[in-house]
């Protein structure tokens, strides 16, 4: 039975050394000071380790059940539900004027991945409900924050984002749910849904659906979608929940992982449905969450590669299998222990490196969101609109390879459910594909994001990784050799692609289109590298001031050299492959295939 | 619900055009004219296509069972197995002393693809016979041969493998079956055995185990090791079926993938044993049968993935979604179909490329066996026996990430467990640990087969690669900058990884096996680039003589430059990482993880 124990040192290593969040000037970081931030991440970690990660089987085994028409969830969940809502961890960065602890996202965001990591399909259930949140609260009318914002900080209701249908996923503009105006100013909203989390379940007393329907005589195609409130139950005027909508649960999916939560076909007939913002402006609202949900995505995948990882690591340190080739190290036992073999190491430290990486990466991210929200920045807007695709994409991509990976660690025992690092792996595989698979992101990266604002923000984003590569230079030889040189060459590479797109992408948008995916990849390695540099600094100024954990920080210096070293350089095929340019990706006919 | 078709073209292509396997000088090739293996690959196709594929979802979803100590295959199994039986599909490549047919290994090779890509779980059973099968035609007594033999060519008996114990997986020294001499003879086994594969079901009358165990008073560790005939029911003097062994079911695991089998802990209580081959050389019986087991599930790694492609390329043509950036496509319905997306067409491109070179890679070590057994040739079977670990690493790693690639084509879809395409992953899954877990295999490859007989045979490979660069040489200009440069390219980045080692491995063996599984994808992109050159000289040949199919050929070739633009281009990042050696693996003590 694997288990999780939240990696406190390291998330305020990010949060208190790389990112210095209690010196940057953002409203309410300076309430950030190192003792608020541990004790804040202590506690949360009990609840992930104590309340959550016990129930992370239960749930994959037992899964939700649809039973006449109410769906049940496995068993401890509601009471865990409950613990979880008690303790205020659904309320953190929410408004305060709605009850919430009006906390920083970044600090949100550090929770969160404690929370997902120990249940992911568990805490989807929070997740989404701060998603609808984040929408009325940014969309809604006085009226409507007033009515749903308060029982959405504390989970008493739940929300969720109704947009796929059957035959419309990425293509929205497909939709053919409608919404039909009613003389009182509401809408009857009709139509299916699917693939939609937490759709319903048992353990709040109303759940808030936002759903994306077309209102007859708009415009065609993504331009004619509007987002309404659904509520399962419809609101009376004392704000309780009364009469019941018409919505319904059609089924709950099979699926390969997260059984935990209840992934739900949607049916609206007639429901009564309030306009959420402007008439045919859905998508737009949906949009302004979309870097929130994205980034919560991206986390979701190293995540699930964080607990893997940690599981790996212990069995590989107890299980006794062979020899060290240099020389026994357990003379007493019958064989050493798995974490003496390169190879084994080779493994452990890909998805140690990645796992670093990636959160800082993560929390980097989140703290460009508070920057863009609390001060209006518009630069980090952009940065993090521009990243985000990257956050999303290459997170998950490498964070199911790495929970993989880690399954490998225990041979035959990897493959079977009981010991759990199936489920990590399944798990992960969805983040992947869910909130825009990410061939979308990869896209978006490319098609949209690197040109938006006459491509302003990647250009500054190629100057902020130049003008660090130029501050750093003398910084000291081994820094030179390990970091600095490697992001050099990487940064040099990505730059190289951006350029190919330039030259080439506007003659024929295929050849910038074919290498998307390989350019999201090699975004996500020079963001990496650039994170693994600065930790690299962080953790020299910290050891040259004699700080007493030095086993800890030359541990942290010897990780990023590894991915400078070992994963880093993976830019360089990439680059190869997007020069290579679109002829052989677009040589066949469809009937050649 | 996914189909399959078995990719008959193809495989004629690698067998007729590419091996020109009714043209070798091998016993029993002469007999295999086109009209001959076309006919053989079509009939099995139908078996495929018709018993075994529409089992495979119902085998994942039924699972096995274990019902007062007898096991149940899932509906249908068993009259399929009948069905295969009485087709003579057991058969196919054993000895006709027994029963068998006596073609080629390679024939049931490809027949074999087809089967485990139909129903991978299903075809296990046969597999696992087989190999028992070879085991003791390998190394019986007459007796012992002619008592089980004939029954395990049919089938109607099956076989087991049991290596695994819990506490030794790699490490069989740890071994504790025992097995204990009797007077008359026979042998006393007892002792638990985990993840038997086919370890009992309700198809065939009797289970014929192979068991290893060690013999009281023998030499310590692995050199200790015998193995044994432990049948399920004790054979009578009839040679039938008689008394009951001490031999049961423990559990059935719950596992990731393949439920259609049943992977059971099989527990021995002084079960009666027959010595196979000599006392304490119980390794050595087993290692007679590695190169094919090890092919076979190198084989099962792009068979799940050919399946996976299969179903992905006829949802990126249905499936209607978004618009060709170049220009609509399909005016007349709602959006254009996926496979214009060029991300979806370098993702279909990344599977197709590595099934087809996949393919031949396995077809050509397949021939290679034949070679080593029917010519007693020692330069193939040195040549196979460096291959091994790269056809079952490369492949299985490969395999799993091409199913995953092409689950993801289907968005949400491919999460639900409906639509099929989670298993082809989860199914896959299992071939990267078993049969020696893909880390072992790059450890078997550095550390055993590229110095075996004094580096002999990787020098035989680099030659032949190199023999092949010069001898096409100035081919033709497309060639050229296409398949020749690249392959040259590749090569260079193999032969430097082995000078590295060479020069590195011996005073720190560590710096080697830090590269293990670099150099073991190297290998096979190396591999690959070969098949794909050849490929290409094969197609180009039959173009020129005017062949009719075209368009087959065309594509060929196409996939082809495909391959060596953007997937052999890899071998350089592999160099990197293995020329950064060992000091960034092994830098941190355990305790710093």
């Amino acid at each position: 039975m694997p288990s999780y124990n939240a990696p406190v040192k390291d998330q305020m290593f990010v949060l208190n050394d790389l990112l210095k969040v209690g010196e940057q000037e953002i409203p309410g970081f300076d309430d950030l000071d190192r003792e608020t931030l541990e004790a804040i991440l202590e506690e949360a970690g009990k609840v992930a380790r104590d309340v959550m990660a016990p129930l992370n089987a239960v749930g994959d085994t037992e899964g939700c059940v649809l039973e006449n028409g109410v769906v049940r969830t496995p068993k401890g969940f509601k009471a865990a539900f409950d613990a979880v809502r008690e303790g205020g961890w659904t309320a953190l960065d929410c408004d305060p004027e709605y009850g919430g602890q009006g906390l920083p996202y970044v600090v949100a965001t550090a929770v969160g991945e404690q929370f997902s990591s120990a249940n992911m399909a568990f805490n989807m259930y929070q997740g989404l409900t701060h998603g609808a949140y984040s929408a009325i609260h940014a969309h809604g009318s006085d009226e409507q924050k007033a009515m749903y914002l308060p029982k959405m900080v504390t989970c008493e209701w739940t929300g969720t984002m109704n947009l796929t249908e059957p035959h419309c996923g990425t293509d929205l503009g497909l939709m053919r749910t409608k919404a039909v105006p009613q003389e009182d100013g509401t809408y009857k909203v009709s139509g299916q849904k699917i693939f939609i989390s937490a759709g319903d379940h048992d353990m709040s007393e109303n759940v808030i659906h936002l759903v994306l329907a077309k209102i007859p005589g708009g415009p065609e195609g993504i331009k004619g979608v509007s987002l309404f409130i659904v509520p399962k139950f419809i609101v009376d005027e004392n704000g309780n929940p009364g009469t019941r909508n018409g919505v319904s649960v059609g089924k709950i999916e099979e699926k390969m992982g997260i059984h935990g939560n209840s992934t739900c076909v949607m049916n609206y007939d007639e429901a009564t449905g309030y306009l959420l913002g402007t008439e045919h402006k859905g998508m737009r609202a949906m949009f302004t969450m979309m870097n929130e949900a994205r980034l919560g995505v991206g986390l979701q995948g190293y995540a699930q590669s964080e607990v893997a990882y940690q599981n790996a690591l212990e069995y590989a340190k107890d299980r006794l299998q062979g020899r060290d080739v240099t020389g026994v190290r357990n003379p007493e036992g019958p064989a050493d222990p798995l974490i003496v073999h390169p190879d084994i190491r080779r493994n452990l430290m890909d998805q140690k490196s990645f796992n670093e990486g990636a959160r800082a990466f993560t929390y980097w991210g989140a703290e460009m969101i508070d920057r863009a929200h609390r001060n209006n920045d518009e630069a980090a807007h952009g940065l993090i609109s521009l990243l985000t695709p990257v956050i999303k994409g290459f997170l998950t991509d490498k964070g199911f390879e790495m929970a993989t990976n880690a399954q490998q660690v225990y041979g035959g025992h990897g493959y079977i459910e009981e010991w759990g690092m199936s489920q990590f792996a399944r798990d992960a595989r969805i983040a992947m594909i869910y909130e825009g698979a990410n061939g979308v992101q990869a896209l978006d990266l490319v098609g949209r994001k690197l040109a938006q604002d006459g491509g302003k923000h990647v250009m500054a984003f190629f100057a902020m990784v130049t003008d660090f590569i130029k501050d750093t230079k003398g910084r000291s030889d081994a820094f030179e050799k390990d970091f600095r040189e490697p992001l050099k060459a990487a940064s040099k590479d990505l730059q190289a692609a951006g350029m190919f797109f330039m030259q080439n992408g506007m003659k024929n948008p295929n050849a910038a289109l074919s290498g998307s995916y390989d350019f999201m990849h090699m975004f996500g390695h020079v963001c990496l590298g650039l994170m693994w540099a600065k930790m690299a600094i962080a953790a020299e100024d910290k050891l040259t001031a004699g700080d007493a954990d030095a086993d800890f920080l030359n541990a942290k210096i010897a990780t990023g050299r590894y991915y400078m070293a070992r994963q880093l350089p993976m830019t360089s095929t990439h680059l190869t492959r997007i020069e290579s340019g679109a002829d052989t990706v677009m040589a066949l006919d469809a009937a050649q295939f």
